[in-house]
This record gives structure tokens, C-alpha cells and sequence, in this order.
């Protein structure tokens, strides 16, 4: 059975929790290696973290080349007695599949292999028929097992490993839940940058009775904390809403009531658009500082590294394909969005212009995670009119 | 031998390290108690700390009422190698007595001892000549083996155990090291109150990424913090510095980057002159708060239980007479001070008059705590002529 339900209701009944495959992946490789692709399993290791799986599957040898990408790994499915099925039972009631995974993102990939499937059984099992445009085209899957975690292990290194091997992709579609409320509202288009940072203060410790000996650090990272993130960054993009900075800790440990301590630290992060480098933001932050503190206060930041780079992938005629197939499918033209938090996307991004466009997200990551099989029937029938229009 | 040196270096040989006694009450009680002194041991319990010991020593039965108080144990030496002699071993070298509790305050208690035992000599073994005034007098001594540490088992109990005798006390003096320089520069005659607290700032947690979704305590908490202490409590009094308040520690303990947190935490010391009482002053820093809260802010304020209220002896006959029997002896006129830290004074403030006027506090708590052995005759001929202008 190699429709989207079946599909996703083998892959859910793998318990698959991250680093853990549980067979998941295999169950990709058997109906893709039917259908002609070629397949790999990768396996990257790291000190420290777990080995883990990775396929890719790729069927033909020119381009244009649309690769669909995702993860089989799933977070942990919580307190299992409080869900109203086995969270790996995959079972479907009322016309609605359950299990951890449906949403994020089980039933996308599932949606993608079966529209390839039948894309391809359409074109005499290529991904272009005979006599159309030059080249005959690629379809390929880059799936890995290290999404929900560390994500060391996983879609980054899959990605150098097959530009190592020559691989070249045009185009990404990444089927992560983007949907808001229904199938079809949105799709990401990109994601903001992510950088956080550590802001110290040096005062001079002493005793309470004595404050014109000591120099106290709270009051001064506290003024630091309002002046460093009381303006907005900026107002945002064309694509992007406003940057924002999070301050998320701040952290003297001093257990002393008649001690003045004589250093603070405090924790930010920043997810910033496309008005920003990595390097001009740190600038401006940095310069926001250094006016806060003038000749009197002593702080400096330490950056953490970040590998969460801001991207977007502009209108064009991939963004436009994709909003035809949506809204032929499902009546509601989707929003173009750049918010919410990280994914994978932000690692392809580097290779080729990518979309994520899936299902819809409420569910993910909570007890009861769900998707009606309508959903994946539509899902599916996207994915295909986007090969169509793709391959036409 | 009873003059000041050889009382003082007796008392330092004991190494009464808080709670341990090793023999210095003894020591007051064999020279009081040839002097025709009403000696009393009394123990203090308190579960969860060491019992300690207490002296309480009188000689007559009338008023007026005078008493020396004090305390025996000394804080730890420290790396005693560091040392030039013995900590303990209460060498004279070059004029110039060593060891922990010389100026702090063990030659303090010397000198009162020698003082009080030359005026008795002088006046017949008694407070007060016979054919003077109405009153024949009392001297009594109030000495402490708790006052370094917690301060629990010492002479907040022991003044309540003498009230419940039906000891009453006109006057005090206390011998901490009051002086700054130079003997003589120094009478405390108040201590500011002390009060904690910690401000509590509650926040909505989430994710980063989403802020609008959580409400961050951590802004909020620092703009709390700027307005709770960027404006002075007051700009002092007649008799005391300006009231200050310091925030010593703020706290979230949040590992995570892109989490905002639910709570912060902040904790603060006052130190409160006598513009205010501890009521007036709780009212006054919640007063601010409701303010720079507004209906946005949720904070509220845990106060610590305080038994250290302001206190001051004000300028009159009393501190005339000590003023003119420092000036006498030193040629200084001493400032009346309350600034710097707590003692048992705020204890026996509830029960009489009391002034601090002792050694000079340099060297104390350090490696080679001394005193010139011409302080120590300096400071006794102090203690003699307030005994002379008090009994005249």
C-alpha cells in the first residue's frame, strides 16, 4: 500500500524518538526502492551525542532537480495513558489519524512519497515523460533521523555528504507543519536568524553598610537589560516581522543579604531578519552597550556560536507554483510566512532555494497529536500538482 | 595582676573562637568576683545552634545604673602561619599587644575591667563615695560568648534573663572598636536598622521565538529594580546618613536560551535611618513598587523577619560626659557616628541609653590584629573618667 495513509501509519508505528529509528526509515527505503530510487543510508556519529540514521533517495540524473526533505525522528510521546490511543498505535477514528508524528512530520513525508509515487507511475516512471523540455529531471528525499534534538547528527551533514558526491539540488520542499489554523494557510518562506549571548557586569563586591566601597552590579545590569532591549532592533522587512531581543535570564547567585556581589550575568537570545547579518547585529547590540554602560559601568557579552543564520526564499516562479497547487487543492491562497521558530530549512537553505509547506501544526508535540485523513488526501494532492507544474 | 595589659592578654590566651568559651568568662569572673562582684554563668540553648555562655556581673544595689557590655569570643584566626606571633599566644612586641580579639574586643573588655576596679579602689570599694549624692550606685558588666556569629544564644537573651531579675539599667557602654584613626576620633551613638526582602516578579513562560505569546519578568524585574533603588529613601537625618537601599542579588536560574521564563527574583538589604520605622519603611518601598508596576507589572515583596531596628542615643548629659572623658585623655573631640555596621547595641538600645566607644577598629578581623599597649592605657583612663563625671 503506498497511499499517504498507509504510509504515515507504518512510519507512526515506529517508535521512532529521536535517536532513535525504530525501522522508520526502512520503511521509506523499501516503497522509494521499489518505485526505482537509489538509496542511502548515512550514519554520522559525533563525540558525545548518539549515531544516527539518515536516507537519500534520489531517481534520476539531470535537472531539474526538487529534492522533498524531512525527519522521521519524533519527540517523546509524554504521559502514554493519557492518550486516548496508543501513541504509536497509528490507529484512525472518525476519520482522524492518531499518533505521535502525525503532524510533525510523519504525515507530510508520507503525503510526499505517495505524491511522487503517483507523479511517477503518471510519467512512465520518470519525473518528466518523454519529448518535454530539456532535461529529464530528479526527485530526490534527504531524511534524517535528528530533527527534534541535537540536530548534529542529521540534515547538515546529510547535506555535505551529498554535495561531496556531487549532488546538486534546485529546489526544497521541506514538509514541516506550516499550516496555522487549516490546510493551506501558510507557507514558510524562510525563518529568522537566532543568536544569543551572555551580558556580563563587573562591579566590586563589599558590604551592604558600605555601598560607597563596593560597586554593585544589579542595579547597573538591570539598567543594562532595559536599555539594551527596550527598542525594538528594528521595524521589520519586507519578509520578516520586527527582530527581537529576549533577555531570559539574569543571574547574580549571591545568598548573602549583606554582601554586594561584584559580578551579574544575564542571558539573551535574538531571532533577527533579513535587515541583519549575524555581524551587523552583533555590531549593533554591541553599540547599544557600549552607549548604556558609558565611562562608568564595566560589561562586556560573550556570543554563543550560532549556526541559525537568517534566510528567505524570495517570490518568484518556485513560490508561485507552490501557491497554485495550494490554492487549486484547497480554495485559500497561503500566506508567504517567515515567523515562528527554527528548522532544518535553515541548513538547506545554503544549497537551494526551499519551502516548507506541510500540514497543520496544532497538534505537534502535545498528547493526542492528530491529522484527519482528509488532510493527508489534500496534502498529497498538493505535492502533486506541485510536481506537475514543477516537471510541466 | 590586674591592669588592663594583663587582662587583655589573659583574655586572648583563651582561644574563644565563637561558641567555644575556653576559659575567657572565667577569667572576668576570678577578678570581678575578688572585687566584690555578683557573678552569674549563664547558658544559652536554641536548637539548631551551640549553647553558649554568658557572665553577668554587679557589684552594689542602687541606682544610678551603669554597664559595661562586651563580648569574649573572637572570629577565627585565619591562616595562622600568616601570622607574625601566635594568634592566641598575646605577644608584646615593640609596645604593640598581637593577637585575635585585641582590638576586637577582648583589650576593650580589659580596660573597662581595670577601669572599674581602679574607681572602686578609689572610692572604697564602692560605685559611689559615701556622703555624696542619693544612690549609692551599681557597676555591672554584661559580657557575651555569641555576639560574632549567629548572635542567638548572647546578649539579646541575656538582657532579657537580667530584666526578668529585675536588673534595671540606666546607662551603657559598650567597647567595640568605635574608632577610625586614631583613639578618640569615634562614639557611635546609633546604628542604622537593617531590613531585607525579596521582590518577586511573575512572568507567563514560552517560547522565545514567540514573545507576545509569554510576558517576560526579566525587563520587568530590572525596570523594578532601577526604580525601587535609583531614588534615595531619604537624604538623612540629624544624627544619621542618608537611609540606602541595595539590591544584592537578582535570580531566574533559567538554563535555556529560547525559553522565557515564569519568574524572576530579586533580593534586597535596606539599611534605614530614623526618619523611618520598619513599618513606615515597608510602606514606603511598596508604595514605590505599586507605582512602577502599575495594572502591568505583577510583583510583590517577601520580607525578611528583622530584629535590627534603628536606634540612637541622642546628644545630652550622657554623651557629654563620655565626650569630656575622651577629650581629657586624647585631646580629640570625637564624632557622634552611626554609620557602618549592626552590633549588640540595637539589643540593649530597648533597654537603656547605650554609646560604643572601645579601641581603634583597624586590624580587626585581620591576620595580626593588635593594639599599642599606650591605647589600652589610654583607653582605661577614658572608661575612669567616665565613671568619675558619672558617679560625681
Amino acid at each position: 500500500m503506498t497511499d499517504a495513509l498507509s504510509i504515515a501509519r507504518d512510519l507512526i508505528r515506529c517508535p521512532s524518538v529521536t535517536p532513535v529509528d525504530a525501522g522508520a526509515l526502512g520503511v521509506l527505503e523499501k516503497v522509494l526502492g521499489a518505485a526505482g530510487f537509489t538509496c542511502h543510508r548515512v550514519t554520522f556519529s559525533e563525540p558525545g551525542t548518539a549515531d544516527v540514521d539518515n536516507l537519500y533517495a534520489r531517481i534520476g540524473s539531470e535537472g531539474p532537480h526538487i529534492t522533498f526533505a524531512g525527519h522521521t525522528d519524533v519527540v517523546p510521546p509524554g504521559e502514554e495513558s493519557a492518550w486516548s490511543v496508543g501513541a504509536f498505535s497509528g490507529e484512525v477514528k472518525d476519520g482522524i489519524l492518531h499518533g505521535r508524528g502525525a503532524v510533525d512530520m510523519k504525515g507530510g513525508i508520507a503525503c510526499s512519497v505517495a505524491a511522487v509515487l503517483e507523479h511517477l507511475a503518471a510519467n512512465g516512471g520518470k519525473p518528466r515523460a518523454d519529448g518535454q523540455k530539456s532535461g529529464s529531471g530528479s526527485i530526490s528525499f534527504l531524511i534524517t533521523g535528528d530533527e527534534e534534538d541535537v540536530s548534529i547528527n542529521g540534515t547538515i551533514k546529510l547535506l555535505k555528504w551529498a554535495a561531496a558526491r556531487g549532488e546538486k539540488f534546485d529546489h526544497c520542499v521541506l514538509g514541516e507543519p506550516s499550516n496555522v489554523e487549516t490546510l493551506g494557510d501558510t507557507i514558510k518562506v524562510g525563518r529568522r536568524g537566532s543568536q544569543s549571548g551572555t551580558l556580563v557586569v563587573d562591579g566590586v563586591q563589599g558590604h551592604v553598610a558600605y555601598p560607597h566601597r563596593a560597586s554593585n552590579p544589579v542595579p547597573d545590569i538591570s539598567r543594562l537589560i532595559v536599555a539594551i532591549s527596550d527598542e525594538p532592533l528594528d521595524h521589520g522587512s519586507a519578509q520578516f516581522q520586527a527582530s527581537n531581543l529576549e533577555f531570559v535570564s539574569v543571574d547574580v547567585g549571591n545568598k548573602a543579604f549583606n554582601v554586594i556581589p561584584g559580578e551579574a550575568r544575564a542571558k539573551f537570545n535574538i531571532r533577527y531578519n533579513d535587515n541583519h547579518t549575524q555581524a551587523s547585529l552583533r555590531e549593533l547590540v554591541e553599540t547599544r552597550l557600549a552607549k548604556a554602560c558609558g565611562n562608568r559601568i564595566k560589561a562586556r557579552i560573550v556570543w554563543e556560536p550560532s549556526n541559525s543564520n537568517v534566510f528567505v526564499t524570495k517570490p518568484g516562479p518556485f513560490t508561485d507554483l507552490a501557491v497554485a497547487a495550494i490554492e487549486e487543492v484547497t480554495g485559500r491562497k497561503p500566506e508567504l510566512s517567515t515567523s515562528g521558530g527554527t528548522s532544518d530549512a535553515r541548513f538547506i537553505a545554503s544549497y537551494c532555494p526551499v519551502i516548507e509547506f506541510g500540514l497543520v501544526g496544532q497538534t505537534m508535540h502535545q498528547i493526542d497529536e492528530r491529522v484527519p485523513v482528509a488532510d493527508l488526501e489534500k496534502l498529497t494532492k498538493v505535492y502533486r500538482g506541485i510536481l506537475t507544474r514543477y516537471f510541466g
